[in-house]
């Protein structure tokens, strides 16, 4: 008889208390769950200790589902809780601040939900709490750990596109189209999405410094409180490239296209979201080549490892597990979130973008990022 | 203080073993530990019992990794147990018979990688046995649970397409072009990835009754004992449809192209694996009218709804989750495992039509299926 | 004996006389032979009565290559000749002012490459001239007769798409990349092709009353005098829709893509100069679909039928082609250039967007156009 | 007064006969107008002398239209007249034969459009005629002259992709799917577009040695006389390559695509006539590239110089205009027609495949072309 019982799990396990239980309670338990074994033998066990939100039943069955050996409807059971190492806030953006800072504030390591706060202040405040606290702190700007996007941020830095001369961003969704639409309140196409498009252009091309801004409203309805907006924004960066920097999801057809073009003195790239392990590819040198079609998933390709053979595809929510198991990394290891991943630093400093835009757009100045926040 | 512990899942707990632990045993462990919390709160949970190998340390290695309570070098003490309800063959290709065919005996439900077995003979015996006894059963053919290949097969059963004129479906990859390069011994193209066009063929347009077909061997190298082979073949369907098939694993900058094209009376659909979330459908009835590419990703797509808002998309792996669920489902309702999903009564058929292939390339006839096994 | 010589063309003749002889002297050669007898039995004869050009060898070779009666290298010649009804202006951007003036002074219909001059108040002069001089007049914007951009047109203008929230329009080349290649001076990336990019949006989408502009100059080389300019701005228009237009040739990989993507209330289109007979189009009302590739050559599209059958694609020519066509029966039935042809009105406000582009990028400021000449 | 009149053109006028006035008579009548000037110096002037035609009035209008200087309704006006140099056959394929061969006796160059014939026999001795009386003689497979497919020869010539392992075929049209449509009488898929099919795998691949096929018939109408079928077949090749050539004319959503995939040792290339312009090309040797979309539109590439810069992409038309100049060039030099232009004998080739094609769908058979014809 050969049966034996398997051995267990030696790895640290990071204990973790998560504020959310919806689409994004769902990815982040998801990839809580499937990180450590995808990233086996590196990463850590996970457990997952409580849950919150603010409707019992919900958080509850939540708990069971995924597996949360505890639920609460008080994100302070979290904080409170010495036996939680990390606080993940993935609640809607209006509680991010308070919880997390307090999570800060009881010592525990942080990630928060993008954006880190769509309120500038506080997410600059988040920042330098987190900062202060020495505690491990990561925004959630997933699309940073998609492999194609990874592979195009370690080409770029690599030198292989030279000189950036250009580069476009936008996120187009079409979720608010329809005026008679029920759908919840929201706080904007640059919080909900357009943050994405400006972590991306950060994190490619570098900081930007300056911004020029329209924002339209042409969608209201007398059953929605707020307007949707469509913003527009040209954006220079610190290197010296021009582009632009767009939000909207008043754009019909349009599903979840994250897209951006990215031209320098060697080469050019292009990507979205919608087919997001897709990285298009042009290199100068010769007069045959076109755009490459390069399906991001080969074991030589960034991220690509631990996942399936060649031309296996990935899918969206790859990015939540590939980023967790790189902060669960920085956690068992002692070592640094970022520069990959998103920080709190690279939070704010997305939020002061957002708010550059915002106020340039009110005042149809051209706007200093420098002098924001 | 509201703290909880969370309420146990109360759902019937499947009880697996598992023989194999590479690629597919990856791919079915974490099939197994998703499905319960995506399609909640149907489906059952999952007890990942004891999985199966040859080799020691590997196998040992894989039930930590993945979370089997138990591992053995010998998978009759799967057959063996008494606590165990489903016997998942994942092994490879020449295993597949003896160990399932002992599983069915146990009386335990089975479910099979593709090919059900290399071996006509082998795979109708399956069959036959599986039948018999009653038990559930299913032939790993997960494609057929790619939301876009299921809204392909809903569409053309809907008669959406009309009658089927002609339908070409090929499975080509690029893994085998290099003869230098140190590969695992294989059983050939048709029963490697072959067999999943066929499949598709039968799934999406119905029985195919002739068959006339090449085999080629353009690759050999002394280092490898087996020759690579590419299939091309013509098929005749019983409705009077005509197609291809083919199958090859020496087609350079194919990473995994799974494809077909189906032309109907009232419309046509293209599909490939390497974009699996996108269905190209042309309906007639406009001048105007091309292929529309639809991402297959909206909550009233069949198969989405357990998973992500519009435009988020799947990958690879989800075909397997998706197909778990179907049977987890059906064995909790004791109800039934198809149409949906391949039974072995579809192994069993798709081994006939790669047999008449076999005999068609090697006889230069063309070759009736009805005449096979 | 049936042969019998054919009856000769009695349609009325258009006599041509035309400057340039370079790429835009070969394709509006091209466009004048070939008009005639593509929209027979509209449209009119040509004559190709006078070509001028400096060089006498390469203008003399050209007239003799094409079919042109007589050359010079004296444009005055065209415009002292009774015999001429058309100036055809296909010169440098430096000439054409002075030529253009001097023919509708002499009464002669005029027509005149983009950018109708790269001075706005040689434009503006150009525009008040024809206008008061009651001649026809036309601005090569020869994109808005390729067949996919005038159903998009026709589409918009039907209100297929609604209420336009958000549209993008660029054009970018690769051309200018190589700081050491040996190219002819030029008068940057607005005149060259961003002009293009402005007519595209204001036909397509309507006026342009706001601008707030980048020009960066990364490319600069001891070999050039004039530095290679990349241009961006945010465009507002009057109907409260915004967007970008953008002009690069440092765009690596780009051939000649002029591209946009408009999304109104009820619907969006993307096109690409690059493949220009596919229109991308998407119109609300189903979840299933996405963009649908229409490849405008079907006889029911606009500006095909004069052309091939189903799916015959068209070529970047035919867009001159086509806008000869149009001026030509403008001509002989005495019938109105445009609104679907640029005329000098329109060129003229082309001229208008590019100057306050360019202050805007000077000042750093928005600009409004209604300032502008 | 620097006015002058043009010099004449001295290059040698190759006068011709032509028999045909509808949509091919019109593709040809353009391409003998246009190339003596784009293919300028080289190739010749064109007299265009006498058009023939059975409907009087039509071919009387067509000869002023394209400014053919005589007309005729009987071709052996053409045949008999001393003063033409190519006899030009466009007309109905059942009308190939008897004037080709009168016109081959009378000593005149041939032009023939595809298929040769229909009829084995009269394909045969139409070459037998040409190739024994000495006169160059052309069979008009226009694709062969689309830049990206004589890239594609050319990479596959010069051993780029290695030995070809598979290559597959297809042209799918939707012209004939509506069975209540007044179409005129044609002569069945393989020879309205699918020796288009087996011409391009003779022009890329090699001679084809056996094929086996499917023929179906799934449209008929009581207004039809004969039903529209679908061509399917097996190609194996002499080279030992193997693959498919297809045909049908009921393919919803497909316009006028002539597609094929070569795959070979080294590479692979696909190609689509409804975007001709693009030449999909992977090289193995990195893990990193996929497909490149190259824009055959690069001065560099074969057949696009005589026409537009970088990026200005062709039509179809373009394929009669380049195919003319080379049999002009070949005419006024004495030199070769072929290889890359199809030949009579390239005609016959053809012809034999399509007949066992038709053979082996009829007895169900595998068949050699070397016993055909």
């Amino acid at each position: 008889m050969t049966l034996q019982p398997a051995p267990r799990d030696h790895r640290q396990a990071v204990r973790v208390g998560m504020l959310g239980y919806g689409f994004m309670g769902k990815a982040h338990s998801n990839a809580l769950k499937t990180a450590p074994y995808m990233f086996w033998p590196d990463t850590a066990q996970v457990e997952l200790r409580t849950i919150s939100g603010r409707t019992e039943a919900s958080v509850r069955e939540a708990a069971t589902r995924y597996g949360w050996s505890h639920f609460t409807t008080d994100w302070r059971d979290i904080v409170d809780d010495p036996e939680i190492d990390v606080f993940n806030n993935v609640g809607p953006d209006a509680v991010h601040y308070e919880p997390t800072l307090a999570a800060i504030n009881a010592g525990k390591h942080v990630v928060c939900e993008k954006p880190l706060s769509p309120d500038l202040t506080e997410a600059v405040e988040l920042e330098r709490a987190a900062t202060e606290a020495g505690v491990k702190h990561m925004t959630c700007f997933n699309y940073r750990f998609v492999p194609a996007v990874r592979l195009a941020h370690d080409m770029i830095a690599a030198g292989e596109l030279g000189e950036i001369f250009s580069a476009n961003f936008r996120y187009a969704q079409e979720w608010r189209t329809d005026p008679t639409a029920d759908l919840p309140t929201w706080t904007g196409a640059l919080s909900v999405i357009g943050c994405h498009a400006v972590d991306q252009a950060r994190y490619l091309v570098g900081e930007i410094d300056h911004v020029s801004a329209v924002i339209t409203n042409p969608v209201t309805s007398a059953e929605r409180a707020e307007p949707v907006d469509t913003v527009t924004a040209l954006a220079e960066f610190d290197t010296g490239a021009a582009g632009t920097i767009a939000a909207t999801l008043i754009a019909p057809g349009r599903k979840n296209m994250l897209g951006w073009e990215i031209n320098g003195s060697k080469g050019s790239l292009t990507w979205d979201l919608e087919q997001l392990n897709l990285l298009r590819v042009h290199r100068r040198g010769t007069k045959l080549e076109g755009f490459s079609d390069v399906i991001v998933c080969e074991a030589d390709h960034p991220l690509v490892a631990p996942w399936w053979p060649s031309g296996h595809i990935l899918g969206w929510e790859h990015g939540h597990i590939n980023m967790w198991a790189h902060f669960l990394q920085a956690v068992v290891s002692d070592g640094k979130v970022g520069p990959e991943a998103a920080t709190f630093t690279d939070g704010a400093k997305a939020a002061r973008v957002a708010e550059a835009i915002t106020r340039s757009a009110s005042s149809g100045e051209r706007t200093s990022i420098a002098g924001i926040g």
